[in-house]
């Protein structure tokens, strides 16, 4: 009877649990492991604790995140010892651990530094043991974490020889928050920060973000948006990013900040922030130590300069190196760095965007200071779903480059569609720039910076807001997930990481994993084909980068720069002919995109020029290609929502409902966006649709009237 | 061993729901009873459930919240059956559960209105049984969640009768949203509608906001600020306004939004407003058919007219009654009503705003259509920390009133500072008008309505945003409950509320509970004493309503119109011989107020204005009594954090933490409060401060020149 009632609670808990995926937890979702054999297994080797005491916060983040883990994953904590010779478990820094420097596996262990780990697991002292061990509190916490994926994923605990070290030394996050809470291209909501009640009240939040973030090695956190306020840098608001660095300290995060080039004017009551001159770099120098009185860990500089209307250096005739290597000498007596972004980008007609970046920073390259990072994006443009790898990437031997990624779907549907970036992150890093020869990927241009310049750096544009599931989309956190593993290990496989985050996040089951998995690797194919196929790009919506607009066309921007349709041809000749960016990759990356034999169709539009009736691959002729890879962009969403559907039942309501709900939404813009491109293009083709292709449900007058936020009920129907 | 792994898991499971105390639950936070011989007893009663089925969707979610409730309560689900003899509880409309209207408790249930219930226990068809019954679903669900609250606040369920109806009709929240996700006063996130993803993507939240509301009985809620846009009209909108319609239905909540007055304007391209002329009055019926074509439920509008810009009937020459029954007459054929808010501020010196409202609005009484609310708010100036009741209650006897409270602290610290509201909405509803003698509550002048004019109400401006524990400050979540629990009943004592909300959110144990209840009852008392003791007001931040600045005069607004300091004297005369405010209330409460004899200390510098040495009650002068209002404030925050940190260890370190440290801040704002207006009224009175009081740190330039946000830290160390 009582033992019946037990269970009915233990019934209860589950479904308790059960009913209350809101999706906060993220990949931290630690639940009772259902494969009974393997908790008995997981149990056995987890019963006893040997966790040295310490007063670091780093290792008592690590024990906390242990317990609460074991806690979920094995409905109960494990019992504590102060004799290792007691624990099944050890955990601890090598020389507590082993203090007389006596280690079976000491080779490994001296083949960490200082953010790696070990997690091993053997016969110890003649018992069966697991052992995780690092160098420092930070690796520990990061073993861990990585212990806890392998029974969250339901890995064997037997036989376990993991070395782990990062592979790029700055894993970063920048934020675009606005010091108002809002976030420019934010779409789950607003700023994590409460600016107004730090540094005092620090929100369960920011533990939770810190945790998430540690789980996946992310080691900086930039605060504020690129676009700055030079308040941001008032002493005032110092104390207040004090106190987020108070709350993601004990997780191995350090906090950064954007610095705005003209703060020695606006702060500094100074008439000029030119580089060279002295009272401005006496300015800066104050500041930073000003900012390291309050924030002894902070970690550097983010700078966007003479970008988008930013103040820079070349307001003044000087260089992007002379700004860069300014702030650069203030921070180095404490150890901070410069990001200096290659995002330059003035609103100019007449330029082509693609070669600007590589054109301003190439000849500066070697001029920079050894604290500085230049950090190009991805690809040359602007974050599109599809750009060939930027150019500065095996371009800039001599000046260690930091890539930046964007998380946050800007142009890739915002919050409103499935898109698992993981894959896009892979392109791009496996990349071979062959500036060294074949082999020379974007990620190991990335990774050779260590050993040539002793630091190495990646960063994201996160996707975070107070959203309660906070990405927005469910599967947004899937590609914050995603980047913060390849800035661990830029090698990985996308899938293999995606199936850890389904793993984590859903369900270990095949009936589950398996259609997931699925759409997460079709998912970004799906929204190139439904928006810019072909090497097609920058033809959304101006204000919102949201939905169709190839007809927008104003002074300052016009998509038809970026198009060129006229009734012959649809591209752009990027070639030695045209603009020369194929001349910027290093031979034979060069010729191949060069070439109208070797160019990859997926950027043909984007480095050719080619009339309507121009033949491909397939024999079809350009015109019948373009529609058809819209048509199927649409019919894939269509796909994803079957596959989506098949999963009613087997994972939690809430969050099916939640995906079921977005990929309708997914499958409407869809349809906008196909019927809006294929119908202005056809303006100037003039040719019919393939056979098969159901003509829109509207005239273009239509499409282009859409507004925002857009009207989709009664569309479509 | 196999039992013991249970209890662990079981333990496990308790730690579990331990370790998550965001304060996301609020206080529908379905913990495991933890008194055994209770948790029995409530387990035998709830053994077997007979709900009969149905397709209402109210129903449905009475039935959910049911099982939610018991899983969590209880750690089970109840058994059901559909043969009514084998269910111990029974749940249904009196209908279906009594087909025969043969019923032991007939005359109970015929007492209730539709939305009123019954909860019931005791010996029935030969078994002990519980029966929650009402008229309709949406009376059930109400019912349901006393039914748990109950059980939630470890209640008898023995020979239990309670019979409910609500005391008011219309028990509205006003939400303050901007249509761009701002919250106007709101300090708790964001807006909590997605208008990007609706009407198609329902967030969770939006279900359980309807569900903590229809847990204290809300049956409205206006989705948009009284500071209107137009486009909240425009079709597109209202299809997103649908998606939330939708989402509350379940829960007996319908939508309502506010109205621009200028909306025919705006998005009619009439060029007139005019409420007498006929196209304007076609415009408004066509576009309220063309919501309930959207909205078949729509409630009806909320509208702010010719008050602090906002357009209205006045700019034609019309009174407020005739804007108002344009709409009314619009809205009747639906069943849809107006609340025209009666706070008409022009921003106008050398008027008495004490008295505006009341002058523009008792000589319209009797003019307005039977569906028109007139709305005031709480006191005839603005949501001070204290007011005395607004003199239209009690005043319009022919016009139904709905009273506005704010619950968001826009005037009461913000999220910062834990301020119980519940006892001062108790003070102005037991605040006797003597309207029709003795005993005329504002209560009872609200309750009147229904039976004078069919319809009554009551308004609430939430809280409430994205933040994760939904109202900043944890303790907001109370205010929010007191004011829901007193639209359902206005006579309710507010620490009896109070006592039921820390018993679901906190503890049921003494040890807990009284040290809480403490904090709650003088909390408000204490931020009237550090911020506007003795009856002055409104000498709060311009900008934010936050923080002192007596001292701020410019021509739009200017702190002096209300406390009018010199060196002789501080108050404003509103007596007979001032600007009258006293000769707007019922005699003997005219009175009272009028002679300095009778007026209540608390509101003495509101209506009369007095020399320094003026001598109060204790024997003290008012400059002396004024300035230990001032620290005996401020030594009550000490007060409440020790009593606070006797908490420690006894709940969670989550919640612990979250109120401490805001408790850190609160003191530090009430010192600003202090030392500001001390050293401001200081520079007039030309006296020092009394015997004991501690002289403030700085001078009175270094707290007028306090930022905001205010740099705290290094501040009083």
């Amino acid at each position: 009877m009582k033992r019946s009632i037990i269970c009915l609670i233990f019934l209860g808990c589950l479904l308790g649990n059960m009913a209350a995926e809101s999706g906060y937890e993220l990949w931290l979702r630690y639940r009772l492991v259902d494969d009974m054999s393997l908790l008995d297994n997981y149990r056995k080797l987890n019963a006893v604790c040997y966790f040295p005491k310490t007063t670091s916060e780093q290792a008592s983040a690590a024990k906390a995140e242990l317990f609460r883990g074991m806690e979920g994953l094995l409905g109960k904590l494990p019992a504590e010892t102060s004799a290792p010779d007691g624990g099944t478990l050890w955990i601890g820094v090598s020389h507590v651990l082993f203090p007389s420097g006596d280690i079976p596996f000491g080779e490994k262990v001296r083949a960490l530094n200082e953010e790696g780990y070990l997690i091993w697991s053997g016969r110890l002292n003649g018992k069966q043991r697991v052992v995780v061990t690092a160098l420092t509190d930070r690796g520990l916490l990061y073993g861990v974490f990585h212990y806890l994926r392998l029974m969250q994923t339901r890995q064997s605990l037997d036989d376990l020889c993991v070395v782990e070290n990062p592979k790029l030394k700055y894993r970063m996050l920048n934020h675009w928050d606005n010091l108002d809470g809002t976030v420019e291209r934010g779409y789950a909501g607003y700023s994590l920060w409460n600016w107004e009640r730090l540094p005092f009240y620090k929100e369960t939040r920011y533990t939770d973000y810190a945790r998430a973030n540690a789980s996946i090695g992310i080691n900086g956190i930039v605060l504020n948006n690129v676009n700055a306020q030079a308040k941001s840098l008032r002493r005032d608001w110092l104390v207040k990013a004090s106190g987020l660095a108070d709350a993601f300290r004990p997780y191995g995060i350090r906090v950064y900040l954007t610095a705005k080039f003209s703060a020695p004017k606006e702060l500094g009551g100074l008439d000029t922030a030119n580089p060279k001159d002295s009272r401005v770099r006496a300015w800066w120098k104050e500041k930073v130590e000003e900012i390291y009185s309050i924030i002894p860990d902070f970690g550097g500089f983010l700078v966007k300069a003479n970008s988008e209307g930013q103040p820079g250096p070349q307001d003044y005739g000087c260089t992007h190196a002379d700004g860069a290597n300014m702030l650069g000498e203030a921070l180095e007596p404490y150890g901070g760095v410069v990001f200096w972004r290659a995002f330059v980008y003035q609103n100019e007609r007449h330029v082509d965007r693609v070669v600007t970046g590589y054109n301003e920073f190439k000849p500066l390259d070697g001029q920079f200071r050894k604290n500085v990072f230049v950090q190009p994006k991805n690809g040359p443009i602007d974050f599109q779903p599809r750009e060939p790898f930027h150019p500065l990437f095996g371009g800039m031997p001599r000046t260690p480059l930091a890539l930046e990624f964007q998380i946050t779907q800007e142009n890739l549907g915002h919050a409103g569609h499935l898109v698992y970036l993981g894959t896009l992150y892979e392109e791009t890093l496996q990349s071979d720039t062959y500036a060294c020869g074949q082999g020379s990927t974007v990620s190991k241009v990335l990774q050779d910076y260590q050993r040539t310049h002793g630091i190495s750096a990646i960063a994201g544009v996160p996707n975070v807001g107070t959203d309660l599931n906070w990405t927005g989309h469910l599967f947004g956190q899937a590609n914050w997930y995603a980047f913060g593993r390849l800035a661990w290990n830029p090698d990985m496989c996308a899938m293999t990481i995606a199936e850890e985050w389904v793993r984590m996040t859903f369900s270990n089951t095949q009936e589950v994993l398996n259609p997931i998995l699925k759409l997460m690797a079709m998912s970004r194919e799906t929204y190139v084909n439904y928006t810019m196929p072909l090497g097609l790009n920058h033809i959304m919506n101006y204000a919102t980068h949201n939905g169709p607009e190839p007809w927008h066309d104003d002074p300052v921007w016009t998509a038809f720069d970026y198009h060129k349709v006229t009734t012959d041809s649809i591209g752009v000749d990027r070639t030695d002919g045209g603009s020369g960016a194929t001349g910027q990759y290093h031979t034979p990356v060069c010729d191949r995109f060069n070439s109208l034999r070797t160019c990859p169709e997926s950027y043909l539009l984007w480095f050719h020029r080619l009339p309507w009736d121009y033949r491909l691959a397939s024999g079809k002729t350009l015109w019948d290609e373009l529609v058809s890879h819209y048509y199927k962009g649409v019919a894939e969403v269509g796909q994803m929502k079957n596959i989506w559907h098949s999963l009613e039942g087997k994972i939690d309501l809430e969050r099916y409902n939640q995906v079921a709900s977005l990929l309708e939404y997914q499958e409407r813009e869809a349809m906008w966006w196909r019927d809006g491109c294929v119908l202005f293009f056809q303006q100037y083709s003039q040719r019919p649709l393939p056979e098969g292709c159901q003509p829109p449900a509207h005239d273009l007058k239509y499409y282009q009237s859409i507004p925002f936020p857009y009207d989709w009920k009664g569309y479509y129907d």
